[in-house]
C-alpha cells in the first residue's frame, strides 16, 4: 500500500455509538462501581478475547476474564475513570490508579457485539515498569485463590 | 463520592469531534505517513504535554516531542494504525508495530486545542516487557544523535 493510500484508509469521521454499545458500557461501569464481578459473565460474549498489558498473546473465552479482572481490581488502588472516547461499536475509557503507591494511567478498549456483549477487551497501562509489578502481584493472588 | 454518583459522572454520550480536532488528526496522519517530522512543531501547542509509555512523569513543550517521536518511529517496524475512537476534542488511535521482531500494540491519545494544535499526547503500549526494550533503544538513538 502506498503512503497516500494508507492515509486515505483512516477515516476521521467516527460514527455515533450503537444503543447496544451504550447499554453495554453502562453495565460495565455499574459492575466496576459496585465490584459486581459475579454478573460479569452476563456481559461477555462466549468467544470474548482479552488482551492484558503484560503479555502479547490474548486469552479466549469468559473464564480467564472472570479470574483476572477481579484480581486486577483487588490490586489497583484509587481506581478512577477519566476521559471517554467512542466508536460505533466500542469505547476507550482512560483510567488512573495506584499499584503499591506508584501511579499508573491506562486505557480499556472495549468492543461490543450487536447484543451489547463484550467481544474484545484490551488493557494498556503505563509506565511499563509498574505494569510488570502489577502483573506479578495479580499472578500471586490468582495462584493463592 | 458515593458509588452511584461516580457512575453518573461517566457519560456514554460522546459528542462529535470539532472541525479543529478533525483537521488536527488529518495532519497528524499526514506527518506519520510521510515521516514529515520537520513539520511536527506546527501541529503542537506551545505548552503541549507528552506522556511516554515507560515513565510516569510527562515532558513539557515542543522540544521533547520533536526529539522523541522521530526516534520512536525509527525503532518501530511495520507500524500501522487500526481502530479509531473519538471525543469532542480528541482521538484514540490504536496501532500495531514490531520492535526487533517482537509484536506490540498501542494507542495514541491525542487531545487538540481550539486551534487544532495538539495539547496533550499520551502513548500506551503492550506488552510491558517490549516497551522497556523499545525505551532503551530509543534512549540509545537519541544519545547517539
Amino acid at each position: 500500500m502506498r503512503k497516500t493510500e494508507k492515509l486515505k484508509a483512516h477515516s476521521v469521521e467516527i460514527a455515533a455509538s450503537t444503543t447496544a454499545a451504550k447499554n453495554g458500557i453502562v453495565e460495565w461501569h455499574r459492575i466496576v462501581a459496585e465490584s459486581d464481578w459475579k454478573n460479569l459473565p452476563n456481559l461477555l460474549a462466549e468467544d470474548v478475547v482479552f488482551h492484558n498489558p503484560s503479555s502479547f498473546e490474548p486469552h479466549h473465552g469468559k473464564g480467564p476474564m472472570q479470574v483476572i479482572l477481579p484480581a486486577v481490581f483487588s490490586v489497583l488502588e484509587k481506581f478512577e475513570y477519566h476521559r471517554h472516547f467512542g466508536s460505533q461499536s466500542g469505547y476507550v475509557l482512560e483510567f488512573s490508579a495506584q499499584v503499591g503507591g506508584e501511579k499508573v494511567t491506562g486505557v480499556d478498549l472495549i468492543e461490543f457485539n450487536d447484543e451489547g456483549k463484550i467481544k474484545n477487551f484490551v488493557v494498556m497501562m503505563r509506565p511499563a515498569g509498574v505494569v510488570l509489578t502489577l502483573s506479578a502481584e495479580v499472578g500471586k493472588r490468582i495462584a493463592a485463590a
